[in-house]
């Protein structure tokens, strides 16, 4: 009897391995996790008692499906390590593991709030082309780290030299170091930094040279940064590119150059027999 | 009598035809849609009872002329299914005929308006290069959507959580998700977005790491987007270019290693050849 | 005797040559020209009537100075027709004659500011990198010029339907066709747009759709038009690079080819030498 | 015992060269500047009494390790001048040497907060990477100078043009020259540049012809400075490495020239030699 019960589990596994993998069960995740998108987007425009049920019930039951949706991923996992090698798959488990921790816990429905925003990002790990797009993104980190690290310096430097000249300005925009980087960013987005200008100039006539240095610096940075990393990914396509084929053509070369010496061996050759042989004749 | 009816159609087709494909027939039809775009845009100068009627009138001789057009160029196209598969064809004869329906029937005058200026946009079906640009724009439309699709998450996720935490400012502008998502597409342009924010950071000293991680999130992607999409198209561009000039030298080598080896075959013959002889000689 | 002063007027052009292509009278004109820019720069400032007197003088110094440089130019020129296929001979030429009008006979003072301004893109003309610089955007032109119809087209369809829609509105920037170009111009460079917006909101609270469809297609296009110019500048660019890379490799190779068939034909001959000898041996 | 003294030095020396190129040494100092940036960060929201006492403290002590640091560089330094050749340690000196004087020398207080500003600044001069970004944005400066001299002489005229026509305004945007070209600045900036343009259409209703064109001229431009730019680095880049790739092709079909003239060679002297001894044969 026993046997027959495994038989069955194996059974039973096999087709829940056949539907983890099948197509429509991906879809069905992929749909649920977007009306549950949009309910959480319509929540917003319906704010009655009826409705807010009716949408607590419905992400009870969202829960339960990825609850669910979850499991059968890790347990369709021959490897369970592997399961959790994957990021995103660790990222889902995370999100759906929060989930479950009963909301009344957190003392500030913010939290919670955020949690469930979390389930919407769920969004990006069960599209393939999206996840190419934030490797991507991820590549092109370390080629504007530096460039990053030289706009922060430069943020610094103005912040400190703003809270040092203008932090008696009445706007309270340079008041300490944080509220002057927050001040610095907006000026950076050219968001009415002639207001923050102006302001400054009727203390400090000389003013403006603090805040057009800065729009030009940044400009200049961010303008190299751009050429710089277009070259730099370029340059770096076509070294591969250039590399093949240079290296098949060696190849082809190399074959050549092989082939010919061949060629002037057996002339050697050749004309070695034929002076031997006639070596032999004068002999006689 | 039947036969020269027919001929005399005939020939009338004929000349049909030719004026079809007329450079003067092209060049009239631009032309009065240019007079109409301008009409249009001098009608909102001059409201006037006489303008008005001589606009109308001039708005019916236009009506008439486009019926005219189309009628001609379907009339003289062989495959009347040809000409719909142009789909500028389909847009033009799809404007013509809505023109032609009497504009008392709508309700609102706003309708009758909309369809007034989809003539103008005949402008860009009567020219080519313009067409041109508009298919190099629609190719490119995969290569950008899923950034698209990204971008949009990430003004849902932030849609949401505005309305979660400010939808009791007074501006109103994280009333319910869809103003949301207008006042996030306000930020998106950098169109007084510290006004926002200020108002946020009164409640939420904290707030503005929303709308500066909005910021830098979107122009983080924007700036990856443009370097990917460029990136893209000269690699798609160049591959063709290597893989054509590989070719071509693969093309030329293989013929010299053929030739080569010829010769070494000769080579051999020859060697063999007199190895031949020679062996024929010691045995005399 | 009137040898000799033809001599002497010979000597003179000849010395007059010299002075012309030389360094230093390059050197002074430009200088000429950028003080003469700090001058009028500095008048803004002050404005008393002793400066006003020492400009008057220094101002028909100048003037002085560019007819005599233009007068050298006109007559160290040999054909005179060559001096005013130069464009930028022409327009120095222009500016200079323009500039001996007595001031007097222009109704209103605006003409003649204007008029003193042109003297200053003088300093374009004796810059040959500048030159250079404008003769890049000339070319640039062709490129993007239907793009530029395109946005053209955009910007007259939104401007008509903007006029028809909102032209009520309190704050009068939709009053007629030329206001509501302005206005678009505006939204497009993204200066206020949502005040605008959010008075068409009162009164048409879909209105956003208008505003927001017209950035998103404006942006769209300039992106595409961006990459596109790009990549077309590039392989322009390339294909004559390669182009001539191919060449070489070709010419190279069929060098090789030659060779190498004259190689096949001497061992032909070799062969039928040694096939012609044997045969007479065997026929002995 | 001079001798033993020496011999001590010289060994103090030697350690003090392996501490000067040792690693521990290169942390111990961007530490102490990441710190002191801190710390000047943290003393914009810190003013009381002891704060500022323990401040001044650290800014000694940091000064007194800075002295430490470039001393011992100097000392380690076999050639004196090759210390002051690297820009870096010249910038690393001066800061140093600067914070040495006291600051009570100084009238105002704003001079000495510049420079213990330039201190953080030798952030840059310890880190490689940013050193080789900072060399990278200097290499590019000659590209777009030109292109900056010409948006000068754009922003020159039109800031006379704007004194000449404006300077009655109330705003007072363009009273003079310098206000001028700063205001210019703002609208280069699109920053509520319509107020400016709405204030100076009411005398001059044709003034928008003045912003438009300064807007759509200083884009053209930097629109096509970015092409061109990016354009010529990509040619520049492009040329080496197809010069590299044509000289390595060169030198292998040059090679197989030479294998292939050797070939024939070896050809024609056994051509040769067959020939003499037929001859010699025939002449039996």
């Amino acid at each position: 009897m026993y046997k027959i019960k495994k038989a069955n589990l194996l059974n039973t596994k096999a087709k829940l391995i056949l539907l983890r993998h099948s197509k429509v069960f991906q879809i069905i995740t992929t749909l649920s996790i977007i009306i549950y998108s949009l309910i959480i987007g319509i929540e917003t425009h319906l704010k009655d008692g009826i409705w807010l049920y009716f949408f607590n019930t419905f992400d009870q039951l969202i829960n339960f499906y990825f609850v669910l949706e979850i499991s059968l991923k890790l347990y369709t996992e021959k490897n369970k390590i592997n399961f959790f090698k994957d990021r995103w798959n660790t990222f889902d488990f995370i999100v759906v593991l929060l989930s479950l921790i009963p909301l009344s816990i957190f003392e500030t429905i913010a939290v919670m709030r955020i949690l469930r925003i979390f389930r919407i990002l769920r969004l990006i790990s069960v599209n393939g082309e999206i996840k190419k797009i934030i490797l991507a993104l991820q590549k092109s980190i370390p080629s504007i780290a530096n460039i990053v690290i030289l706009m922060f310096i430069v943020f610094y430097i103005y912040a400190i030299l703003g809270v040092q000249f203008f932090s008696d300005l009445k706007s309270g925009l340079w008041d300490n170091f944080s509220i002057a980087m927050l001040t610095l960013f907006r000026i950076f987005t050219f968001e009415d930094w002639t207001d923050v200008m102006y302001e400054a100039m009727e203390i400090y006539p000389l003013a403006w040279i603090y805040f057009v240095s800065f729009i030009i610096i940044n400009a200049f940075v961010i303008f190299n940064l751009f050429v710089a990393v277009i070259i730099d990914k370029i340059s770096e396509f076509k070294d591969k590119n250039l590399e093949f084929s240079l290296k098949e053509n060696d190849n082809h070369i190399s074959m050549i150059i092989k082939e010919l010496s061949q060629t002037n061996k057996e002339i050697k050759k050749l004309q070695d027999r034929i002076e031997e042989c006639l070596e032999k004749k004068e002999k006689k």
